[in-house]
């Protein structure tokens, strides 16, 4: 197979992840002979600095014209400090899942027997915990109008929701649950909010079309709470833009680190795949990054062009770093081994 | 002291817990001599079944007119499984909440030396974990316009704040971090909303009128996260209605129990006490139900009317309590202690 793929650094970490996630699809390459075909281009606050702009119009070009995006992390202090920015890196991702139509963010969230104690929650808990989140990914209150009144005293966002926006991803979740272990669970704040009743009668509906599966809906306090005591009652989550930025970032609670969550946001005609992890600007050059959740979305990319046994291939080498405890010292304090070494320690185990 | 008391016990569990409360208010009466002049009043689903409307007049009225309410639960099966529904409970809540202005909704987490085995997380991370939760009650996406189109395809939800919302609430959180820890920490998501960034500037100024103050801003994905690796990190979390609904309810994950934690809602005239659990409904009538945060609710409510002396005695019986394991079934599987047995137990230890 011969793919191209379009490397978008970002900020902070970013970069220095995604070139451990490169070596492996390098190794990929030389193990199975897959050609992949690397453009990089520039977005987030690197791009700001450099162009004005988050989402330069040559990056937006050449992510269109990829097979796949690899994507590092996106945020600087600076921006985040200043409410008043009238240009911010993350316009540049936004920007990017929109214009590219990847309205499905696909985060699992499967425990790893290696890392179980790295977890806050207790063993038991964790032990055989293995969940999907599907976060609908181009639409509510992230792309809904937001304004600032004349005099800066008032602000609004709106979320918004069709019909059509809730189908394409609850057919795709549903599908899933069907090859997993046949659950599906709609997270909303449908006792509040119209969009979320929306959502809870459209996903009803869908339902009816797949008897095998199991449906059930979940007010969005709830299930953050259940997704902690109990994170094996779940299998397939659904969920909007914003309850799905929450709940999936909880899944790393799950895990014992956001350094090891990879996930992939899909559509019609594009796909990106990034570490859900964000930019960590205090690590940034530092050398003690984890590499293993840009490492892993290669994972999920080579899954979804179909190539399993490459895919199983990248996941082992990551399983082989955990028994060997080659890993970065957010997940062993007295580790000595660097973002780099690991990533290449990876990579040689791709066989 | 004298105070008139309006009861509103609403749905499930909701006048089971809240029947507990008024014997330990009745303890104190006993014990300090204060004067609690208690009317019962309908709201949520039993009074749309009984009346057609979930707050009907004179439960507002009554509300209007005493000192404090205190306040079970809200919700059945049955309107959340009907999306379509013209009414529903929570309409009465919402709609209590903003006219008796109670734009103030405050839960304190605390972990209890005897509960720390009750939490998922390892006990090293819940030991001494100490915060405060300030969320907005009367504003954001709760109350802002709402529409669904006339063909039922399309949904939308406003969120909207003013500075006055958001500044009459950051200075009541400072305060109250003043008496604490010192420490205040934002949550928002800025990198996406308006309203965030509205809050973000807002609460900067107002934080500069409080130099003794640390105040930091953290996104919402990953003040969610950080509260469960390190509680500790936090003192007072100040944060928007919808933020602060997802966040509180994690809040209960450090205690071990939803069955354990009392909620404030204040305003400039106006004060409600509540558990901060759902309704329940499975328990409903079982006589099962942790009638503990309701109890502590009371706490919460002498506290306010500056009987300090008399909420600690309630807070003393509840601990009491936990010592002697006089605790319902959710706290210890194999307790054949109920709902009204553990309150008479309390009530009779206030002393
Ligand atoms: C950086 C930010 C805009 C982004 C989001 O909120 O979607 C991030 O938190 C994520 O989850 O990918
Ligand atoms: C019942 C519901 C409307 C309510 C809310 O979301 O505010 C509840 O979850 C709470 O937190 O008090």
């Amino acid at each position: 197979m011969r793919l191209k793929i379009a490397l978008l650094g970002g900020d902070g970490i970013g970069p220095e992840v995604l070139a451990q996630a490169v070596k492996c699809l390098s190794a990929v390459h030389e193990t199975f002979g897959h050609d992949f075909l690397f453009t990089s281009a520039l977005m987030g606050a690197v791009a700001i600095e450099k162009t004005g702009k988050p989402l330069p119009e040559n990056t937006l070009e050449l992510c269109t014209k990829s097979d796949a995006v690899l994507f590092g992390a996106i945020g600087t202090p600076h921006f985040d400090n200043d409410p008043k920015a009238k240009v911010r890196p993350e316009q540049g991702l936004l920007n990017l899942r929109k214009t590219l139509g990847l309205f499905a963010n696909i985060r699992p969230v499967k425990a790893f027997p290696a890392m179980l104690k790295q977890s806050p929650l207790k063993k038991e808990i964790v032990k055989g915990a293995d969940l999907v989140i599907y976060r609908e990914l181009t639409g509510g209150i992230y792309f809904g109008k937001k304004q600032l009144s004349q005099n800066g005293t008032f602000a609004s966002d709106i979320c918004e929701y069709s019909e059509s926006e809730i189908s394409r991803i609850a057919h795709m979740a549903f599908k899933a649950a069907k090859k997993r272990k046949g659950k599906l669970t709609l997270v909303d704040k449908a006792n509040v909010l119209e969009t979320s009743r929306l959502w809870r009668r459209v996903v009803t509906e869908i339902s009816e079309s797949y008897p095998e599966i199991e449906m059930d809906c979940m007010y969005v306090d709830n299930a953050a709470v259940q997704i902690m005591l109990n994170p094996k009652l779940f299998d397939v989550i659904l969920t909007d833009n914003m309850f799905g930025d929450m709940l999936s970032d909880l899944g790393s609670v799950i895990i014992g680190s956001v350094g090891l969550l990879p996930s992939a946001s899909i559509g019609d005609n594009n796909a990106m795949f990034e570490p859900i992890h964000g930019s960590y600007p205090q690590a940034k050059g530092k050398n003690i990054a984890n590499p293993v959740a840009s490492i892993l979305s290669t994972a999920m990319l080579l899954q979804h062009f179909g190539l399993f046994e490459e895919s199983n291939a990248v996941v082992a080498a990551v399983l082989k770093s955990f028994q060997k405890n080659i890993v970065t010292p957010d997940i062993m304090g007295s580790s000595k081994y660097g973002t780099d070494y690991v990533g290449d320690f990876i990579a040689e185990n791709i066989v």
